[in-house]
């Protein structure tokens, strides 16, 4: 029995840092983690269970104020941070230069391109280091980048719906199955636990429930990880997420044009291909499609898909869980990537 | 054709008072109302439509803020209050010396026994002036203080859940059919607009979603309104209220003994005598009980009940709607009164 | 006062049905309403209330079997049929021999090319009559039919979906503002009363509770209308209907291009003045955006916009209440339009 | 290793019959379960995955129409029936005979007295038998029947009201605190995976959501387990169901009164003392209660209370999963116990 990793989660407090937390205190390979509330959220140390109750009878875990002093190689092989993208932003410089590899839930570390972190408006104490940290971040997808995680210091756990849209658009590009002046449409809904767990006015319960809403038209976040992920232009996609009354969960209906007239067993051997090795990733043959309930709670990111007659228009289905794939789990399954684990890992 | 009525609303805002100005807004006896939003939300005027987008096609209304130049028995001859207790109770005293009938929605002047009003610990600036309006103060129920009401300077319009339970068990105590010896259990689930429009932890989507949850057991604040309202000493009354998923409406199920052996057509018979003339409460014959859905977006009380074969335990079923019959409708019902006019006016 | 109209509805019992019969007893201009059942539901006549406790207490109503002896012009003015497309159909053709006006709220006469009438695989007794009523039919949307509504026999009142769609299309279309070679996106999303009140695997609570599934994909029916009122090809079109978990109400999210650079002033510009003279078009200046709740429970249709930086890409977002303006309430104004009164009469 | 246990489940395609499926797949001392659908469901074999996508990705699980020619020793160590009671009264003895272990989760075996199992009507084909295996079946409630249930053949597993009930009140009355002849009150809360998965008017989304109903006041069919267990007359208890708009999860609100004044660390210890050994049962601290959310997706049951003041009247929350401790973990913890293993086993 190998050494168990000794892991620690800033931002228990939060959904995607609790979830992460579910997941790794029932992790085989790894220790007990060290639990940090968020920055401003006290310096008192408390119990799990208090902060949630339904974890209770599963033993004792403390969470205390996050304190750089246990942030040292001998305590924490691999920092988690389900943080703000401005603490992660600034945290993540001096985590790497303690000698801890971090994924970071946040979108602080995810874009290359400096258009597109402009979205962010980050103001960096020492914008050299976080220039070269941005080279050497990996974006967290191990179903495009397995080899590059392998090795990483610093990963950067893709946004949710960034997650569902790259893995339903990748084997298709890639193939050169789609035709881009046509542009790809993304039309996306998501449950309210992808808003966080700060109270607000379009998260209150009434504002919500018998609602549906877009928001973010053209300039949400994600859409600059979505383009430098798939290596397309902002005039080539459509991005509009819609606030759905569920708690959690994502389904992408994504509109393409293929270069030529395909068959669906076309469109179904590229989709399969692609994920042969990807045991989180489930492709339905039609007619069967993707619904939200059916990722709920799982890594799992759901492709099916729908072709027109004409061969030509299609229309793909892509679900997930936000907290699973589209964040915990994901990064869970980048940890397995990153130490050489099978990526099922503490998921199934 | 009579001169409107000139009213004025504060707190347009909250959910109370948006819906008790959709309601002025189409009473036939009502002129335009006067729109205020709450201290504390800016100085700016703004438009109803910018601030409620379902309300945009009909007709411009001014929101402005709060000034008591506007507030003169010239502009206005009624007041409703949609305010936190603390403002009511420090504006009505000075609405009421300006000669203005108000109408307040909060709990600030609904209790005359000081062991009551000591939960919600008012900091009156003059309690002698405070002590006499609460004198004078006329609980707005209807159903049992028609009279009073009619010549009534200031109009405590009760609380949601208290104006379920009290319709409900009001003729049965009245009939003396009550063992009260034996205790009543009020076990009431209310949907989350009853919580205000305040963004909280407890009214998050994600929190109150798929979930059901007991609160303020026995030390609820409507319990002093159900205790006085009723003449019910502590020991009598258990009141358990629940958070529903929903967005509005209540339904309370109560519990009691009769003193002697009854049958269903009695007790129909006692419910249906009592509100002979009160057309907004409706009785419900065995087997037929009540539903949320049935009473949502009316003024409505509808009242249902259960006979054990023993004939002596009896379940009540009350269901109203908290922003209808619960707040908003049943303070238009008060004007009603006040002013003479037929209580469906501008409720139907 | 002119003499009031005599209406009959077949169907209470359904969602639109019931719908249409609330907004019939409260219409100025119209009479009681004959009520009657659908067939197959038993020859007894029942009280509305007893099908309906929500409207107990607003009088008697009784819903009968369906009888031909009581669709005579003597009694009846204008039929509305809120049944299955096979039964309006076969009815339709005797109401209007025995010279009856109808209001038809199914999916049978809607459609005047046979290539889309086949997704019904109607069953006439007698084609060449059912031909010609096809033709004398007028659709029932009148933003676009205004003038043939008001001389029509037959008004065949429009789908849920195809209304907000076509709404939202025809003011840029018939403006020539859309590349139509490049095709236009319709991601539509639905609560569940569009799917009908009989129990199905597909409208248990558990299975549309927290989830969110499309359906229907290039297949459904309302597609044929939408490409006759706009007159589009099938190959112009992409549809896609998903099934909410809200009880009622329609967000339908269009994607198109424009054929040469536009302002967002004239896109606005575009839709306000088509919909000048049609109260029950609303458009919304950005950037805000119509959502579900904001035209729930009433008959308009909410129509908003984003435009691209490019002023190209166009995102349209059009919400209305699927029995309101979907349905019934759009019925109620086909009636208005029919007989030459004010559109908003019975509605506002 | 000991041989795994070979188990078979009919009625795999209810929620109950799925849930456990789930359960028993990842069970570590079980082999794969031999799966059955429900008579009706047709001859044909599916694949457990078509059935329920949500598994997909998780191998392939034959699901075949029952036949007793599987159901041997040889075959079947266990066989849990999730099928309709009428079901589970004819195919019990059959199954007991061939000498096979059985978990029943219908109400078909939980009673033993005559005059409670009327409310089921029960048409034995073979009435002296029925009324041996009567008397030899165990109600599965573990921290009660333990002991029992090691060497029981057959195992009434119990409904999920009668746990949640039983659960709380258990401790009290077998304390001796509870004042019996003032009666217990149990106002219970449901989702709607508890009314099975058959379509019907009462499982429809739109007449569940933005709703609440009482339903079968004094006349559920789970009265007649709750007061055998816990050896009270019909007179001592009051049972109302309600229906919630979630998908699974049961609250319950018990109301009774103590013989003697008590504190409130006194009634924490009773619950505490009994329940020592039961892994599955959580006690809460006042002030804190459970709520649905939190046992959702488990197999604890979340006990909880407020005592009032006078030290008498005593308020109890019983929280759990209707599909997890109130159906299929219940089931497996009943498993566990009749082979001697650990509790928690497969379902922590």
């Amino acid at each position: 029995m190998p050494t168990p990793l000794k892991t620690a989660v800033v931002g228990v407090t939060g959904y995607a840092g609790f979830e992460l937390t579910r997941l790794l205190l029932r992790h085989p390979r790894v220790g007990p983690p060290t639990l940090f509330h968020r920055a401003g959220e006290g310096e008192e140390t408390k119990q799990l269970s208090d902060l949630f109750p339904q974890v209770s009878g599963n033993g004792s875990h403390a969470v205390e104020a996050f304190s750089w002093s246990q942030v040292r190689p001998e305590n924490v092989d691999l920092l988690f941070l389900a943080t703000p993208h401005e603490v992660s932003r600034e945290w993540v410089p001096e985590a790497v230069r303690r000698g801890v590899r971090v994924i970071d839930l946040s979108g602080a570390w995810r874009l290359q391109q400096a258009e597109h972190r402009a979205a962010y408006a980050f103001q960096d104490t020492d914008p050299a280091a976080a220039e070269r940290l941005t080279d050497q971040a990996v974006y967290g997808l191990p179903e495009l980048n397995r080899k590059r995680l392998r090795k990483a210091q610093l990963v950067a756990n893709p946004g949710c719906y960034a997650t569902s849209i790259i893995l339903a658009l990748a084997p298709l590009l890639q193939g050169g199955l789609v035709e881009l002046a046509h542009g790809v449409i993304c039309d996306a809904k998501s449950g309210v636990s992808g808003a966080g767990k700060q109270p607000s006015a379009t998260t209150h319960f009434v504002e919500v429930a018998d609602n549906l809403s877009a928001y973010s038209v053209f300039r949400h976040r994600h859409v600059g990880e979505i383009l430098e992920q798939l290596q397309l232009s902002a005039e080539q996609l459509v991005f509009v997420p819609h606030l759905l009354p569920i708690p959690r969960g994502i389904l992408s209906t994504l509109y393409l044009r293929l270069r030529t007239v395909a068959s669906a067993a076309q469109v179904e051997a590229c989709l399969r291909d692609f994920y042969r090795e990807s045991p989180w990733v489930r492709v339905f043959s039609p007619p069967q499609l993707p619904q939200i309930q059916f990722s709920l709670r799982t890594n799992f990111c759901d492709l099916g898909f729908c072709l027109a007659d004409d061969g030509r228009r299609l229309v793909l289905i892509s679900c997930l869980d936000n907290l699973g794939k589209g964040a915990a789990g994901q990064a869970v399954q980048n940890m397995n990537v990153m130490y050489g684990w099978n990526e099922q890992e503490g998921l199934a």
